[in-house]
């Protein structure tokens, strides 16, 4: 089932909502929703419903949901399970269009708990009923107060505005994503737990605030994926409306069930398919909480800087070089002041570093004006798109700080166009001060860096563009059938059909007929024994190579079935097979498998070491563009093979893109059926000259299905 | 010149200081290191000296320093660089022991403040002065309240005293930890700055910090190394103290001076060295302040893990995974609950995890005790050497800690033997109270484990105990002499008598010769020209492998000689080696630079693509021990080819680390004269079988010389 942005508005942007077991007491769970939405003024109808109130917290309650006089756009149920289930039905009966079950005791706790949320979800679906939770801690919308939440640790005053959405799927890291923006300062806009998602599931959440045009970025937080293709209909409407998304996806799951006797298959793991599905989205994937924030932060800023271009400026020289090697690990450029202003600066502070960073020293306490100075000089000669300012412990002296916030709001209309951040340790009050100017702060140079360096990759990404589209297969592409087995002949026909270069071979039937194959490929030819019952060839010695004239390749047809005849009696033999030798080029193995959550994943990796030494390799989930092919390539830290050591010419990079690409559309095209691919080798030889598969493996399942 | 520990103990624990340059003024340089020792309690005598006062803040002031009537101790200078040298010369006259030259003007101006800095060194070193600076900020004694220093973070109150001293080379970063350390609570103990370093250098002050018993960690800040024999004995010193390093050294260099031909020259860069030179001393180097203060943090509270097991409990199932996330990557242990407990923990809490992580989920809320059962039964039963507990933004809440704080007391006094960490969220005061208790608090869960990983890593190098020392050098080892051509041959028989094994080989000067050599060899061999005008065989096809009889071994002998002759008529030809062919084993390069900082170097690589095309190398400073040589087999990415790979049976790594540490003990005696080794290929056969060195050359300097 595919997103439906509207059916969710009835969660975010309720005109009316119904508490269903309402409390008095504004410390229970029933109480706190009532309390949370009249201390944060929602401007909407809240119905307490109640049987045995008539008032609550002020408000005139109800017994039952289907006695409020008006409209109910959206209901919260806090009453212990057994009676979630009439409280739904009542809902639906009244036209409710949203319901956020708070209750738990469902999948959490019991196989009984399970069915009983399976029961939730038919009657939503079938009641036209949308569900959040159950065992969710709910639902906000600080612009409009919609607090829809128990998490105590709302207060009294109710939580700040602002423009960051938060979309957790445990109650739990939701709450602490609450308190910690809280404490960092930072306003939230919609936020969201799903709990046990019987309905509405991250993936919803997600799309709904991507779309939202009061969220500047989003802070995801999951912990398993429920629907592949949901997920990446959300982060394709998320790319569409360059709404950026931190996302927190814990755990990191070992290899798949995925079958097991090639390469390919001993490696893929969901989270390294996972990984690489976000970096395909440019969604950032943190590996702590400071991280998210500090980069949700960054991005809620909503600038981006136009380029990885960025002058640093420090009053300790020693910071400025931490902050270097922080930005060389962010991928950021730090290109060197002009001559002509290095020059300048060096008159004004004589033992200032002034090729960037630019060092101002501790002159600026006796100088006020240096800041602006040589801050302004950075950004007007030195063609930066952003600017990372160190000031360490000035912040905390009010003295200097009456002299210095001038020159930092100066230098800041100066340059509007550029990013700004500051590293300073500060008060809570004059931090929002400087933040109101324009500035992002941190405490920390190499965090601030390292956020830089993430809005520096996303704002690449979106200068890109939209990736290419997959390629579509060639006419003649074969469509695979379950339950066949298909030897390498085939295989690698199939491949070559679908737009996968493979050698040229022919299978023989003779001695003789093995003459002419071989003196037609051209010599030296390799010689193989083909039969669905042996799949390890070389073991039996069923691989013949470098043969060089016709007599050779007569008396190698004689030893190969020698061979299998002596190794494997049994075996059915279905010729042999000749093909020219292929000589030179870069070994690189491709791949598919089947990932247990995303379907067929492409991977890719160098032959020899690379992959079985130390697991070099890197997966997109199928399909997908020759633009995503490449990126793919370049991942691997074996790549400078293909760029040519040791004196070898460059390999052919384009001709392997495109054979990848070809690659994912015929796995995505043939997902009901494929099990796996196993390309190795796939030869890249030098630019221009193309690429072959040499062997290759297909192997499907034994029936159709998802 | 080694380090000389008394000499000082003036600058630390003067019992008299003098302020030459004193001022009224508590706002000037020349008056705050009066004011500070004052507010800040230092009980030793404190004598301001300024021609033209007769008090100073209080204090009856000296013309002179010669007319201060009792001893004096310390100096703080504080007067214009003109002045400095008649002050230090009065000091001198004195017998002041030590003095600090807060003065600028030096080495970080011009050419000229270089001379005159080495004009102070001069004078201190003639009248026995110690001197600290210049342009440096200072030294204090927060214990004594002895604040030599003119920072103006001190403020009103003077610092906070604790066990952590501060070591930095930079006065800016000198002063940004002190209200760093503010900032977040910890208190200092020892705290230097050595600004140009003309006589008292980084390494002088660590080894004084590492002894001093009122230090429990030294945080280190250096840009540069002076004396690389005085920073390895300040290393051996905090060894030998058991004192934990954090040493903060920024810069990445770019491959030094050393000279070229060899892999191993173009890789070493002497950052990568100074890294090896830390890892082996088991000092922690940050990449961030923010690290350097977590793990300081850490370190400050006296207590290590004794081993990398441990328990993970939190309120948050979904922070515990990351926490998992986290622990891997730091390299801590997880190991389960046993089965018992578990489920002893799922009857209280239906649906916790319960393995570990183990998750109290948010019912603690409801039930304040379950917290210390869950807590408690963790550490008793799950045999764990530290906790780290994630407890969220409850800190927060007043309530809930004033339940939770005596379960934690509790637990804290139950299980004393064990590290115990909490993540969360709290105000300072609370977090004093529970940091009393004897929990290291941290707000974010992965940056408490990755400081824990920290802790268990420099545990368990203290259980190890120091190295093994570096083997004796054989006792027919050659001692080489510069300015000689030594060819490959010699080359191999150097190094084989130094203890690094090398193939056995012949030169011989006829065919015939040839012949006879190959046949005692066995067969078959391989051989090569030899002229140390013939520096790339293989390019002129100078090398013949596989040579299978008397009969080709005659053969290949004229060949050699033929095509010698034809690429270079002009070498000097010394012979045609002959030896026997090594087959099987593991390829690996061994090397030597010299390192501009640290002298030999030793290198280990892997051959093939691990070191052209991965840079997966590693380096030890020479000399060092077997332990040390096997800990760097071990730091390679490639390490798996040594312990079979495709069915490969396990290399002899003891052969490998046997002859790394030869290697070593070897470039360290010939450190004079030593340019480069470069031992390629040195192949590793199966364990049992031992190694041998294939290829070697080896590089002397043409004049010796340190």
């Amino acid at each position: 089932m595919s997103i439906r942005i509207e059916t969710l508005d009835a969660f975010f942007n309720p005109k009316s909502v119904a508490i269903v077991g309402a409390s008095s007491n504004f410390a229970k769970i029933g109480g706190r929703p009532v309390h949370n939405m009249k201390i944060s003024g929602y401007g909407g109808n809240v119905y307490p419903v109640n049987p045995s109130a008539a008032e609550i917290q002020g408000l005139p309650a109800f017994p039952a949901v289907g006695d409020i006089p008006g409209p109910v756009d959206m209901a919260v149920i806090v009453v212990p399970m057994p009676h979630v289930e009439p409280a739904l039905t009542a809902c639906i009966d009244k036209g409710v269009k949203a319901a956020i079950v708070l209750s738990s005791g469902y999948a959490e706790i019991s196989e009984d708990g399970a069915r009983a949320q399976r029961r939730l979800a038919d009657l939503g679906a079938e009641g036209g009923l949308r569900i959040m939770g159950p065992n969710c801690m709910g639902v906000m919308n600080t612009g409009t107060g919609m607090i829809a939440t128990f998490i105590s640790a709302i207060g009294d005053t109710g939580p700040e505005t602002g423009t960051i959405s938060v979309a957790a799927q445990s109650g739990a890291f939701g709450g602490h994503c609450f308190t910690l923006a809280r404490e960092r300062g930072l306003g939230l806009n919609l936020w969201a737990t799903m709990g046990n998602q019987c309905d509405v599931e991250f993936s919803d959440c997600l799309a709904y605030m991507a779309q939202d045009p009061g969220t500047s970025v989003v802070l995801g937080y999951m912990e398993g994926v429920q629907d592949a293709d949901k997920l990446i209909e959300a982060l394709e409407i998320a790319r569409a409306a360059e709404k950026p998304v931190v996302l927190m996806k814990v755990g990191r799951s070992e290899v798949g069930t995925a079958a097991a006797a090639s390469h390919t298959a001993s490696l893929t793991g969901s989270d390294a398919v996972f990984d690489a599905l976000l970096r395909q989205y440019n969604v950032f994937r943190p590996h702590s909480i400071d991280e998210m924030f500090d980069v949700g932060y960054a991005f809620a800023g909503g600038q981006l800087p136009k380029s990885a271009r960025t002058g640093i400026i420090t009053v300790s020289g020693g910071v400025g070089v931490i902050m270097a090697d922080a930005a060389e690990d962010a991928g950021l450029e730090l290109p060197p002041l002009p001559e002509t202003t290095q020059e300048r600066m060096k008159a004004l502070v004589p033992f200032a570093g002034t090729r960037n960073p630019l060092d101002v020293t501790a002159q600026f306490i006796n100088d006020a004006t240096l800041m602006e100075t040589m801050y302004g000089a950075l950004l007007e000669e030195g063609d930066y798109e952003s600017a990372v300012c160190f000031l360490a412990g000035v912040g905390l002296n009010p003295l200097m700080m009456k002299e210095l916030e001038p020159s930092l709001e100066a230098v800041r209309q100066r340059f509007p166009d550029q990013l700004h951040m500051l590293a300073i340790l500060t008060t809570p009050e004059r931090r929002a001060r400087i933040q109101a100017m324009g500035y992002l702060c941190y405490e920390d140079p190499s965090r601030a860096i390292h956020a830089l360096g993430v809005l520096a990759r996303y704002s690449a990404a979106l200068k890109r563009g939209p990736s290419a589209p997959p390629p579509d297969l060639p006419s003649g592409a074969p469509r695979l059938t379950a339950g066949t087995a298909i030897n390498e002949v085939e295989g690698k026909r199939i491949l070559a059909a679908a737009g996968v270069p493979a050698v040229p071979e022919r299978i023989v039937g003779s001695s003789s007929e093995a003459a002419v194959a071989a003196e037609a490929a051209g010599f030296p030819v390799v010689m193989k024994i083909v039969s669905p019952d042996i799949r390890h060839k070389s073991e039996i010695g069923g691989v013949i190579l470098d043969v060089a004239s016709r007599e050779a390749a007569e008396t190698a047809y004689r030893d190969l079935l020698a061979r299998a005849e002596a190794h494997a009696p049994d075996a059915r033999i279905d010729g042999v097979l000749v093909a020219p030798m292929v000589s030179g080029g870069v070994e690189t193995i491709l791949g598919v498998v089947r990932d247990p959550v995303f379907g067929p994943v492409v991977m890719f990796g160098l032959g020899g070491v690379f992959v079985e030494v130390l697991k070099d390799v890197t997966f997109r989930v199928a399909p997908f563009g020759i633009d995503e092919a490449r990126r793919m390539i370049r991942e691997v830290r074996g790549y400078p093979m293909l760029q040519g050591v040791r004196g070898a010419p460059p390999a052919d990079e384009e001709a392997l893109a495109d054979a990848l690409a070809q690659l994912s559309a015929f796995a995505a095209a043939n997902a009901d059926v494929l099990e796996t691919i196993d390309v190795n080798p796939f030869i890249v030889l030098p630019k221009g000259e193309g690429a072959v598969a040499v062997d290759a493996l297909i192997a499907v399942r034994e029936n159709a299905g998802a």
